[in-house]
């Protein structure tokens, strides 16, 4: 059994990690930890887990943690932690590894940081030894990694709606994405954004061109092009709970019609469980992946202009995040995807 | 030209006062004030409001107020101003006329303060001078007040769907009323019950059989009884912006049937634009009273038990409050209703 | 492993019956009839099921069923397959075991389908040997039933959210129960409540004091009371997909406080894993329930009326629909309860 | 007062003209026309007009159309109506004039209706007499005009919203504009695209590439631009009722900053009450033009890819239908603007 830790255990990431891994074949949830609820017990702040996990948020102690679990998920705000995660990686050594929901560490260059998060990264050296945690991209990193940075959910929608045309070459230098994400992306601090009152029956478009996700897009999409790819990134917030859905447009650098395209799709992902290509003339929705780890794509091309549309569709929370982080734990562990979609 | 000011003119009552005044043949919006919001344009917090109203928010100087305006409406959080209101009052003397949309004029009984408001009633006598504002009830009484206690949300929903009952003395005295509130109902101040992670597709039972407006339902029902009623309120908070619909039963203490107690609203209510009731088999919906001031009740009898049973629907902001707000006024300016649903 | 045939498998429930039973470690899903969709691949119609099972649908071939399977699933309209299921059963003997998911087989009394369902029932002996199936009242019952009448969304969210009361002689016989669920209960054929135009934003009584479930709910309520026991029962469409909240009013016979009424509960349900029981001044909501097997449920008491007050929740098609089939196909088979919340 | 005649009173849109104008203070509701209503009072179809408009659907005679009316507005189908219209038109003379909301004679190259629409325009000829009534960009043409074909709800929204910059030639020849559109524009004919179940929490996707819209957005920029412009448009449902959100890239020609863009706006609607530019780093929602006639736009440059953003919102049913509709009969009629957002 892996003995795992969770730091940000009260927040709505660490709460759907609570869920999944307190019923995953592999896993003793052994420490959950959360400064603001600490003593208190987990299904008084959920009672969805009533019935299902008993335990108590406790407070942060790095060398307990270290002591009593193989894997930490840290599920803090971007700069939240950032320092204590670097110093319990020193001090752990290889006694632990980590996986990192947050932004911390996904960037390769660290003059990314100040641009796009308004801090200097402190420990730049980190960004190197760090794996980028796109699963279907990078699993033989991951494999032996210890120090894993979780993709964004804005990202993981993209990168993965769009690796086949930059890997392939067949795209010119530049994406327009256009994403929805429901209420559950903006988190528990109260906002424009996650406000009831706000977010019934509306769309709000927010930080449009200027989102912290693009950095991260660009860099991946560039290592696969081998060449720089820009991004104009415009994200919403749309009337649900759970999911995104991108719509995105990228001009192809040849002609190919829908059925070619939707056959480079099928073949770059062919064993991949948790992606689906979805047939001629289908395109995803927002129900087809909610409370699941699958990635949908549906893709077509207008032939008129010869730009090619994709749509691409996740659970912000799972694949987007405390999903995708489980199954990177279950690379690290060599747990075999079983039925797929449990994970 | 009624010269008009509003005292908590940036919360979500102070909006739709503002848009529903600033386009009211017989108003002048004077002042529109926030302690918050001092200095700025109405607009660059209301979008909604631009091409419609120009205008900025400005601080609360009493004097200038009584000077300027001929009528405030007050839209603060219960106990927040009743200080400063009655102050107001006193030193205004006839110069202005007062529409409050709080709680702190509501009840008679000033003992009832401290048990389901948390505070001691600073001027009791203020509580006897000040009239209920149900418009439909008290209308004579509304036109010659300087002081209307403007009724909250759920009373207007429950008083207005089982008055004829118990004015016709029909019922025994005792309501079941379960109310679904939209989530403007929860204002802005962020709580579970306002927050869009907490809402989206989910209902949310609240203070439960301890809402602060059970005894305002029970002092108007048991006035029109002659005899003392009790309620047992059960508020909801609903996924949509605007609406209460209550579902309320009430035992009868004769026999009627379906088409007897339709009749008796239609009487009752004959004489009463703003009340539609419904024909046999017709109940209302939150979609047909949204954005305007109706009352909308639909009346049956589950004759196996005698129960009749009233579905009670109004625009929580308009006819719940703002709405009614505005009627009380064309009641106190002798403002006829032109074209029915426009105030 | 169970051999297990769906008849009716391309409806709401059929769907939600195949995404569970696909991954259930003791099912082989052998036959999924649908008469309006054989032949086409399950994915077609539902992408979400892409990567988690292969298989069509076929046609109703009642010899075959007999042969392949073990256990039938039988999710049709109520009325509709009626006549094919007496034959079914007539014919396979001991061959076959049945869950119905309709309400063909839930009422004992004959005379009330004319009332409720219009039209006579034409096996009325069957109605004998059917098992009602609510899991946790008639567990031994279910254990070696060979046909099982599947209880109704409703009625299992306020039979068991009344049940204690009832079995304990606390309550005088009345209860008013007002229920709120969400669209997918109108299921796929189009109607003023299940269009996305008439329901979006709002709240929809319909039925009311009239729905077929009264019954139902009478019947199980009489028979732990001991006595009849009349319901006012008043159903509403609400703006989510999945779930029903009931809230629900019951006058007491005797004077109980908060404490003591969770207490009944609490040893009522004690070694039931799929209820749960609300801590004092908490309630359920659709949120805590959705995707679930759980029925949640918060209780007090107006001690002004001594009324109690409760209020309970379930997801409309696992536990009031496919969730509680699976839990009786578990009993029926012997199947432990493992992970709880997992089938 | 106009005498005014409705064909298709009982559609969506007809009910949002009814309403809109049964208050208008210079028509006079004549004749309300429906096929499958006639003979029924129009509350009984919507309860909220009950109190605001009494009358009744008729049957279409289209001589008794011609001798009460002076204004007909046709609310059918695209092609269902078209022969019909054009028979009205022509045996009408000067006796009355029409606005059609269809799609019927909204593209003047009859060739484009076979691909687009899938029928062969019958009445060519009249697509020419026909007027675009595009309200802020045709005003002078609409004032004259017989016959109005009004534009559909997408067009409206992106041609608003780009028709500054390929006006000045600030823009290459191509958009790509992605759109959200309420469930309300799917009509009331069932479909997977209006039905609850469907779209409660979801968004869906459709056309993708290949709706009938793209033309008619085409044939505006390019008459704007005096070259070809193409429009890659991507439709999709998103959860509430009402309303289009649009968002809009475009390629600049030239440098220029966001400053620049928002008062080239500025300057090109500076006139035009129902258009609102939003001011920098602002951007439309929807809930902002819900209810109203106008359209909000918000822009932006991403100066990395010097790629213009554009985003455009207005509520389908009015300024996208009804409402532009009515806006096209006051310029017709020379009907002043009074207070702006009130027809």
């Amino acid at each position: 059994m892996i003995r795992v830790g969770i730091i940000g255990a009260a927040s709505i990431l660490g709460e759907v990690l609570i869920r999944h891994l307190s019923t995953h074949p592999s896993v003793t949830l052994q420490m959950l930890i959360s400064e603001t609820q600490k003593g208190k017990s987990v299904t008084e702040l959920y009672p969805s887990l009533e019935h299902i996990y008993k335990g108590k948020f406790v407070d942060y102690d790095p060398s307990k943690l270290i002591e009593t679990c193989d894997l930490v998920f840290i599920a803090k705000q971007h700069g939240e932690f950032l320092q204590q995660t670097a110093e319990l990686i020193q001090s752990a050594g290889t006694k632990i590894k980590a996986i990192d929901l947050s932004a911390d560490f996904r960037l390769k260059d660290p003059l990314l940081y100040p641009i796009w998060y308004n801090f200097s990264h402190p420990v730049p050296e980190l960004l190197h030894s760090a794996v980028y945690g796109l699963s279907e991209l990078y699993k033989s990193e991951i494999k032996s990694a210890s120090l894993v940075a979780n993709p964004g959910c804005y990202p993981t929608c993209i990168i993965l709606g769009t690796a086949p045309l930059f890997s392939e070459h067949l795209a010119l230098g530049e994406v327009i994405a256009d994403a929805y994400s429901g209420v559950s992306g903006a988190g528990r601090r109260p906002s424009e954004r996650n406000m009831g009152i706000d977010t019934e029956a509306n769309i709000i478009p927010y930080k449009v061109g200027k989102h912290q996700h693009t950095p991260e897009i660009e860099q991946s999409l560039s290592l696969l092009a081998d060449t720089p790819v820009k991004v104009v990134f415009i994200p919403h917030v749309a009337p649900f709970k759970y999911g995104i859905l991108a719509t995105i447009c990228v001009r192809l650098n040849q002609s190919l019609n829908e059925d070619e395209l939707i056959s480079i799709y099928e073949e770059f992902y062919s064993d991949k469980p948790y992606i689906r290509i979805y047939k001629k003339g289908k395109f995803p929705q927002i129900r087809w992946v909610e409370g699941t780890n699958f990635c949908d794509i549906g893709v077509t091309v207008d032939s008129r202009t010869n730009v090619a549309i994709i749509i691409s569709a996740i659970d912000n929370l799972l694949k987007g995040g405390a999903g995708q982080a489980i199954q990177n734990m279950n690379i690290m562990y060599d747990i075999p995807v079983g039925r797929v979609a449990k994970f």
